[in-house]
């Protein structure tokens, strides 16, 4: 029997205790491991630096985010309404007839394997955001550790580990697997019920389409990044047009150009001045080192591509050598853009972007449609355009978030926050995997007909043990608790 | 073009006033849909009957129940939760870093293709729980008639086109489709962006696989029946055995025995008296209609199969004439039922069903852990036999709802009623497609990021102009109205 194998028996046999689980045992679980990463920070830190080239500051705030993404799931559990505890009393009256008392609640789909990202290698790493809101929903999670940080990931898994075997908690609660193969037997195995996965969209589609083809397909959440377009109007320009030429700068070469949410377009009107304080900006920028050779291979790969293409300019090439970059600043028209849509509009992951000069409204509206799936779609405006309402229409339609006056990359972990999208976004348009409401992928509601009390989940006896918020005869009721989350 | 495409333009481009309308206008086109149903309630009922032959009671029932649906869909669409408004004021005192302003709230997906049902005419047909939970949510809906009743597909799209046109509501938001090669091609179009179906497990697999691999997946909620598994304890029997019996004919034969929900499997003790009860009940139902040919000729080629087998004793051999059918009645044992688990697991679409005798309490729970998803699985028991924490627990683990000492079919449209559940049940377990959360299918989330308020939809706005719960900073507030549905 493979390693694998025995992951996925021991995951199988924690779900028992661990989907059953009292949700305030799994709030102090999660808070647990956030103390643990806290107490090794540094030497986490070290590792993450050594094996990621990103900055010790980057990486002290990625592992702060992780922690209190950890404290905000344990938050989640404690207030309660993430389960859905609905119930319907014996009605006799009820419109349709009769009804009998009928209960529902969301309950964990059962073990869940993860696919850890390279790019932040504590957010949506080992322990990150899939990882928590999988184990806040009480699933065992099989973490498939993400070859660009190995060390990272098995320090990290060792906290993990160490916390759980303290709190008495089964082991197989959370396991990590190295390589893609046997990644992919633990996605194929019947006793796996959900995946999640951040990272590109060629394996992404790869593991959803694995995921749908098995015999019992299962839910596959791939978050495969964007180009995150960005729109720039012309009054905005006018009252800050370098302080948006410096934002976009920053942010686009931020974690040097690797984040799913970095702006790999913007969208500026014709004949403005930006575009040379764009220049100037990138050029001040200093180069730095991408994750690893396989981003380094492809990152130099996409950008021949884009900067070879004779739809585009290159206004500031940057100096590559190995996994050293500078960052590199395009640009073409509006007519040239739509004209090369599937050549232009796709991502290249790392610190590039390219301007796309709109002639007017009509034709920027025009651009705005021929975006499909964003994660993020952002406008930098003064507020009283009169194109923003129908700008905001359409970028909602398209992506997950759309940004006024910021910028897309830093993603807020908040109980508001979608970090989703239209496919090619993710595979899946209807969930988020950042933000408190990442829970609900892994839960699934069941439903308790005529049940006696005692052999009902605590959540939905009579007398409310746990305190949740619940609908009762469809009238909400927010619980015998609140909660306020300000100045945490 | 072709017709289909015709349908799909109309419904894309009905698509942006039907998604950004008020929800409580929406609600009242859903009530005049209703009332409209209501006043052509007679003429309805009898196109009804004489395509499906199912009773004018039943068929009255349910045109009752599919109006009352409706009405539950108007009510879910005032009350407002279902948007799930999410506000996170700006806090620069955020646990990971000063926050901004995000706001989050569900929107619609987009156009919707529904595969109308051939068993539930009005309920799970054209303006049944599918459209009915896809127009509240937004969604213009493009419906797949069932060719088992045209007649009834075309008077009730009448009824619902009239209404559309009365309350001037583009006609896209509703059309008609037939045929199966033009169902394929909607569900194919990329415009087109989820899919609902409630049929057979070979049809809802094909479709959910085409739904799958498009260039663009969209979800794809396939509704395929089970077998409804109904465990009844030696103590239940002492007690009540010959209304248990009766109970179960009568459960078992209901329309036919053309329900999703109809019990197919009853485990029973071994050695007890209750197989005669029911044999003795079986003998007395009188034999009726099938839907059409396509169903009749399915039930009784699978009723060969499993009356064929081996393991199986035929208790009561039904009549079986062209459409026609007396009620069959199988038995087995439970090792024999463990041998033969894959053939004899499987639905059986029409009046029978299989009494399978458990020798012991530990035989029971091997029984019941192998059934992989289902629809319902039912406990008749006194209430403090000392298995049934074991049987709840295993049973919620594979299916969508439990039900105590009741009987599955006759599923009531309420708050907390999941009609769903693992694989083959559905495709999609964190779904439902009865009750008011069925809408959430049709729904996915957005963040607005910073926006000024004129510029958010107004579900987000800081004043609350549709009076919407929302949880702001973390804290549910339940509105500045609620509701109570009780007694209506």
């Amino acid at each position: 029997m493979g390693d694998w194998q025995i992951v996925v028996d021991k995951a199988t046999k924690a779900a028992t205790t661990w989907s059953s689980s009292d949700p305030s045992h799994r709030a102090s679980i999660l808070e647990s491991i956030g103390r643990g990463l806290d107490e090794n920070a540094e030497r986490l830190v070290q590792i993450a630096a050594d094996e990621t080239h990103l900055g010790n500051a980057r990486l002290r705030g990625e592992l702060l985010r992780t922690v209190f993404q950890l404290g905000l799931f344990a938050k989640v559990l404690r207030e309660g309404s993430a389960f859905e505890a609905t119930i319907d009393h014996l009605d006799d009256d009820w419109g349709m007839g009769p009804r009998p008392d009928v209960r529902r609640i969301l309950i964990p789909v059962g073990p869940v394997v993860v696919f850890a990202a390279s790019n932040f290698p504590f957010a949506f790493s080992t322990v990150g955001g899939d990882t928590a809101s999988a184990l806040a929903a009480g699933c065992p999670v099989i973490l498939k550790g993400h070859p660009g940080h190995p060390q990272l990931t098995e320090a990290t898994a060792a906290v993990v580990s160490r916390v759980l075997q303290a709190e008495g908690v089964e082991p197989g609660v959370f396991s990590v697997i190295y390589g893609e193969d046997d990644a992919r037997r633990v996605l194929l195995d019947e006793r796996v019920k959900a995946g999640a996965f951040t990272g590109s969209f060629s394996a992404g589609r790869h593991l959803f389409d694995l995921a749908s083809s098995r015999r019992v397909p299962i839910p596959f959440y791939a978050e495969m990044g964007s180009v995150n377009p960005v729109i720039v109007t012309r009054e905005a320009i006018e009252v800050r047009g370098k302080e948006i030429a410096q934002g976009y700068v920053d942010s686009f070469t931020l974690g040097a150009g690797q984040f799913c949410t970095k702006p790999g377009i913007l969208l500026v009107p014709s004949n403005s001045e930006i575009l040379d304080d764009i220049k100037g900006a990138v050029e001040e920028k200093e180069a730095s080192q991408l994750l690893n050779d396989h981003i380094a291979s492809g990152f130099s790969r996409r950008l021949s591509e884009l900067s070879g293409n004779p739809l585009v300019k290159v206004i500031r090439a940057g100096q590559i050598s190995g996994q050293i970059s500078s960052p590199t600043l395009l640009a073409t028209s509006g007519a040239a853009f739509l004209e090369g849509r599937s050549d232009l509009g796709t991502e290249c992951f790392g610190p590039a972007s390219l301007c796309v000069e709109y002639d007017n409204d009509s034709q920027l509206l025009d651009i705005v449609r021929s975006f499909e799936g964003e994660l993020t779609g952002t406008i930098w405006a003064q507020g009283s355009e009169g194109i923003l309402f129908d700008l905001t229409t359409l970028l909602a339609a398209r992506v997950g978030r759309v940004v006024f006056n910021g910028w897309p990359t830093g993603v807020s972990v908040t109980w508001a926050m979608t970090h989703g999208g239209p496919y090619p976004a993710t595979t899946s348009v209807l969930h988020t995997s950042v933000g408190t409401t990442a829970i609900r992928r892994f839960l699934r509601p069941v439903s308790f007909q005529s049940m006696p009390d005692h052999l009902l989940p605590p959540g939905l006896q009579e007398e409310n043990p746990l305190r949740l918020p619940r609908r009762v005869d469809g009238v909400l009721q927010t619980g015998t608790h609140s909660i306020s989350d300000k100045g945490e």
